[in-house]
């Protein structure tokens, strides 16, 4: 009988994903889309494999106690109670609402797997998604005609003849290679195309803007976003989406340093010293317990509990919740907007700004004081679980400081613009030319979108020489020198 | 009986912290705090717990043999004998020094735990400790009159009208959130406030400069200085500190990219690689059977052994032991300085710099060759554990050429800087202004602050990229020409 | 019999490697190596006992079933049949080959371990990496004049006097540290030194330029190359090899950011995340149950099947098999090179460049069409293993569609700097000056060997910001413009 235990014990030690939930079988479905797309794409396959999803029925998920479920749906869809969730679950799910959807081996497949596919099972996180910044990312910068203007200026190729330089506007691999790579593309299905195989002819839509895996993603099923960049696909593991190296593929530049400042904050430290011992699988994630300090996810998305019980933070995939001012990608710092789709903004002057070009917030659009504390508030309760309040009031007391500031700084390079706009050194809003596509235009935007943006982030994140040297309040000091000897040069070389 | 051993090993494979000394009871006074803080801030308690500190006493600590202690006191204080070292252990010792104590719950309790506490048990460490020129950062900074010019430019507010850029000195918290954020602030209590908790009214002293865990913080006990940058708090895990990411923190800018070049050294790779398997808890450190490549603490800190048990490197805390070339933060590399404070230095000019604005370094203050030569043979040694003496030779040899070349190349931006001076087109030491405020300056700094330090840093450690186009000497090349040419074009505009 | 069972699982479990191959002895001559130098150089020592090598002897490594192994020899030699691989394995092999060779203690021991030493159980893999453009570095860069004018004007010394820039060519040692630190060294016996040791006199070659494991290094035995930089000496680890960290080393600044690419895209946020769990030292390599996503040597080196055994990439050391564009270092994107040897290019201004100033390719030295056609097909069938047809095909669409655009704007800048010469605001081929020596020049290089080559990378592996503002598409954007600025002043400052 104690063998038989040993024997228990070391099934366990050696192969632990039987411990958790062998509770379904694969549908006959999958099983056909295994059969060949094991050889086809044998990756994707094994990948999978290695997931929670290819384990356990969407029942087995609902039927856990509410605090360790992953799935929020009220009813189990027939189809779903009794197979785990393999490749036809997926790709064949509302095959109806999917403009790419084809016919493939006798079955209506589709290739792009959206947001609104995974609210089968996850209708909660996919409406609080919807709710973010982020789902509406393509719009939010296509349609915005300021940001589309520091994007064509930015990625559309520029030639030199008789001494001048002239733009033409980006095309559209350019922009799916860029800015919209993150942003997102629109796919579209753009015709289709017969190829060949070991198994007959098959016949695939060709989409545009493919491949794209954008937070703000337009898809051929009309919906929004993608969950895929932080759950990446076919593994969809809890453990990568709440390691800060996933959030890095968009935010690392000096634009969106985030990943950086974590890194060299104390809570990257210990997060890259000693990470590697964290429970990174739990549900819910219990503060000091399952990790010592907080990842990305930690204060901004996942349901964190005390080792008492205690709720520390609400799992959320709105992720504004506890944001309350918005630190980056404006000219100025402002507190968060309203609304995700940020279009609808306009300010004095008439531009889709959020402030005005001095500095002044436009505060129609944007929430409110009450709105800003409650949320700075939530966001503390997760700073508290490891931090004194002397400590907390101290460090938002810094960041708030911090704010004022850069934006300051900003209001300083804008000043020597205008002042070139004024004194003819460059042509700007008046002359209706391009507010980006000059030297001291460039420089004005690297004020705050590079500079100023660092120096915040490394405030808010406790990010030490980001706030210094590492493009921080430096190379703001020297920006403004640089743009005020621009100014003086360019107006010598007129005369 | 066999049945007996089997799991014995079991339990040791499945805990292994039971084996390493659960040797203590918690005190009285430290279960009072945990019983509350353990609900107020669980993610403190629950990191406390995974710690060594709270499950060895003192004295247990202090009965292993010599080399593998981590404690260095002589005699165990009565109060620690019986007891692992808690919350009440640290927060409530030398109550009668910490002008940051107040009343809390019938205790004695300090919000700051400083060096001068830790030396409660590791006296030798914190006695080398303040040798270190970390311990003075704070007023090597604060009291030298050239460099906190060079902060004050650098994060103070610029404000620009009438085509004039005019400079407000930074603010305290600016301070606090830029260059002090490593170098420390002075932590003071400044008031006391109350606040209703769950327990009743509780009121605590509310501090200045907090929160900040820099290296030469000023400490509301007098003393300089804190642990908690490498050891963070509350787990203080050896590992943490051995690891290089935890150095990170004020070693990665542009200005100290210490970091950076470790991590394309193969040292770098090597660790990055393999390291998961290394055991960074091993005290001592045993070259090639616990780490295959040095860390940061290898070189700097640790107590390195043979597999034999031959000492490669005395374990210390002063770190410049090693250390003969100071090679970054000052305009030239000069042999290291002898005291720790800085402050006392002036050179022939007069300014508080250990060389002249022209390179001569100012010997009186500084180490002499014979105890450059002995320090560079102690950190030769912990190369040779795993390098040949000619492969040692070469690199040192290579490291002080590149010494002089990257102070050649910095003396090169002085003279233009000086002729600038010197013809009018900035204002400098002669008219009494700031020798950074303007962008030629500007330039200078980044000169030997950014590229002449990488560059040498890269020689250092082998960094590769960091010594040609990464931050090295392709900036170096180019900013001279750079900064020839603004002096063209401004001795124009002024005409 | 049950516990015989349990105990060897034991084992097994607590030391794995004893699993594979235990399998040989060592030789006589290296345990005398070892008798003193686990002295002299524990790490050394210590390092290589935890490696592969120390523990199967060649024999045993070639008895495996071909797509197992990791040699690549025909026959045994006599003397590595019953050893294993240890000190003197390999640095008394070839002795007279080596012109490092010197006497030590009755033995015939070389410095320097070469491929050609290697390639006595490797000789497939050495034979391949002769055929890459790496074993060529250090002459590909030496021996091109323009190339070789870029180094020298980045890294020799330049002074300022009579408001003048001049410039002193490096020295050998500063070519050590910078560019040939990765190309390569050239390692020759200057001469002898004799020291005192606890053995007694010990005489010993001195080399120039060492240290250096440069992947182009010259040999003292006149082979080109070098083993360690991927396969760090003394354990030769296949998982490090197989790690991105590894390639950092070279790969990681400005002109080179394949590493920083790699680590924001999603096969780099996988790796990050879920690597610590894969398997890096199978051989052959499966995709999908050792790794879930690629890593550099995945797409670029190693033998990678599918789990049913079919090969998605062979094993190859040449690299270039897959790579159908050389899309770094040189001033426009072309087809790679036919030859490793770069120097015997010519284009028609007669320049050592694969093409013209103004982009056209010089085809007669470049792969033609349908071998790159080929090499693209075999890269994409690594692809395929994880993305369906359409996936890889707008990858590639985008791609070629970026090395267009980004050419365009590198034509852009040689425009500005063409005008400029022809101007005169600076001296370049007609006035047979440095093409790399004046500000506006070095703005020309930045653009290509900077900022187009890293907008390239990023499309090529999917580094999101890097495309757009990390290095990318805005710094194209904007050094175009402050060239064209500099170009105005510089006419203006003329006068």
């Amino acid at each position: 009988m104690k063998h038989g235990l040993f024997f228990t014990i070391f099934v366990l030690l050696l192969f632990p994903h039987v411990a958790f939930g062998a509770s379904g079988r694969i549908s006959d479905e999958t099983k056909t889309c295994v059969e060949c797309h094991s050889s086809v794409n044998p990756g994707i396959v094994a990948g999978w494999q290695k997931g929670r999803m290819a384990r356990v029925t969407p029942k087995a998920a609902r039927s856990m106690v509410s605090r360790k479920r992953r799935v929020s749906f009220e009813t189990v869809p027939d189809r779903l109670a009794r197979v785990v969730v393999g490749c036809a679950e997926c790709h064949t799910i509302n095959a109806d609402k999917h403009q790419d959807t084809f016919e493939h081996f006798g079955y209506k497949v589709h290739v792009v797997v959206t947001p609104e596919d995974c609210a089968t099972c996850h209708p909660v996180e996919v409406g609080q998604y919807g709710k973010n910044l982020m789902s509406h990312a393509y719009g939010n910068l296509k349609n915005n005609s300021v940001y589309l203007g520091l994007v064509n200026s930015t990625i559309g190729v520029q030639s030199f003849s008789d001494m001048k330089l002239s733009l033409e506007p980006p095309d559209e691999e350019t922009h799916a290679d860029a800015c919209f790579y993150c942003h997102g593309t629109v796919v579209e299905v753009k015709g289709t195309e017969t190829r060949n195989t070991t198994k007959g002819e098959v016949t695939l839509p060709v989409l545009t803007g493919w491949p794209n895996h954008g937070v703000g993603r337009i898809n051929p099923d009309g919906s929004k976003g993608s969950c895929t960049p932080c759950h990446a696909r076919h593994q969809f593991s809890i453990e990568m989406a709440r390691k800060p190296s996933t959030c890095s593929e968009c935010h690392k530049g000096p634009d969106v340093p985030g990943y950086q400042v974590y890194k060299v904050s104390k809570h990257g430290n210990i997060y890259s010293a000693l990470g590697k011992k964290w429970n990174f699988n739990a549900v819910p994630w219990t503060v000091g317990e399952d990790f010592t300090a907080p990842t990305c996810a930690a204060c901004h998305v996942s349901l964190v509990v005390s080792a008492e019980g205690k709720v520390v933070a609400e799992r959320t995939h709105q992720m504004n919740d506890r944001i309350s001012w918005r630190i980056l990608g404006l000219i100025y710092a402002h507190p968060h907007p309203e609304s995700p789709d940020t279009t609808v903004i306009r300010n004095k002057a008439g531009l889709p700004l959020p402030t005005e070009l001095t500095g002044e917030p436009v505060a129609k659009y944007l929430i409110n004081a009450e709105e800003q504390d409650q949320r700075e508030k939530a966001m503390q309760q997760v700073c508290l679980a490891c931090h004194s309040n002397g400590w907390v009031k101290g460090h938002f007391a810094r960041f708030e400081n911090t704010i004022k500031t850069t934006d300051s700084m900003t209001l300083t390079a804008t000043k020597i613009l205008l002042s070139a706009w004024e004194k003819g050194a460059a042509k700007g809003l008046a002359q209706a030319d391009s507010i980006f596509n000059e030297a001291i235009e460039k420089k004005w935007v690297e004020q705050w979108l590079f500079f100023a943006n660092t120096t915040r982030y490394a405030s808010a994140m406790m990010g030490a020489d980001y706030g210094a040297f590492a493009n921080g309040r430096w190379y703001m000091s020297k920006n403004v020198q640089e743009m005020a000897d621009w100014l003086e040069f360019k107006l010598e070389a007129k005369e």
